[in-house]
């Protein structure tokens, strides 16, 4: 299963960029993969195809709107079909028998 | 005010890596910084200065046990005092009205 | 037309990782897509979908070596279709009147 | 020792971002750090506190101009004192027997 973390915003609109980060996000809301909105990106997890097929989507339709985009994105694939949206965390703070910041 | 997220991983430790990451998060969390935990990386925020203090502080932690290391790290500042921890995912819920996966 | 930038490594495999990343790099040079190879990563410069394709053939292929893979990616989209991966450096040295290393 | 690559620009200030990414390239170039630049980023090397030091330099001379900054950037480490600059690409080079586009 692949974690994918990414952020596209247009770099062509000025400082706020709110409504059109609103638009992916709605966008990948109902494409029905499994993310999580974080204040720095959003994480989705699937197979390799699937996240980056929505990924694909999302840059599509950031295109419509803007002559310039930026796209940062990081994978960590771990073979298996165990979810590691808990449980990367969950580990951490069993070792460190304490919770944090989530 | 700056949001800064990062990841650092030593990459000659083979596959399993919760007890160095479990580490460098003891020593985020003690060490009164703001921060927020995501299945992919820890999000910091502060003045520059301070966020880019308690990565080095990381880094020469993980450097103790550790040949190779990796790191990721992703900047978003914005001038002004407001943290946006919170306000970044709030503005997007209210421009769609619904309440996303966070 | 995409810039984009990327590296790929296994992270179960430890320090040394030279043959895994030769193994990708020599799929790219065959596929026939523009790259330029950094010590730090592959550009990759074609349309959004073309240049995917190959990351995802990069990713199959080490999927096959590898139970543990991290990826960074990043893209620069611009509209049009002008080649940027020697124009980009030489409007700075233009603004600059200098050469830069490169 | 470190290689550093990362890419920083204010995204409050339109498409065209050459002349803010010039002054931050002449400040490097004067610092004397080794450095590259790639078309998608700067890449630093040295110790890690001579290389934040320079993205730091970077950091506040752009916020002298914007409201708004975006960084990227990602780290290599590597004990030891040789450098990797040329060495990782001839390194491949040679387990492939064949020239790279560099």
């Amino acid at each position: 299963m692949v974690l994918l973390e990414f952020s596209m915003s247009p770099t062509d609109k000025g400082e706020s960029l709110s409504s059109y980060v609103a638009k992916i996000l709605d966008y990948i809301d109902e494409s029905g993969v499994t993310y999580r909105l974080t204040p720095m990106g959003t994480i989705l997890e699937g197979e390799w195809d699937k996240v980056i097929n929505v990924v694909t989507g999302c840059f599509k339709l950031m295109q419509q709107d803007s002559r310039r985009i930026s796209v940062n994105l990081k994978v960590d694939y771990r073979a298996g079909e165990e979810s590691r949206l808990e449980s990367k965390i969950q580990k951490v703070e069993k070792i460190l028998d304490k919770k944090l910041s989530t």
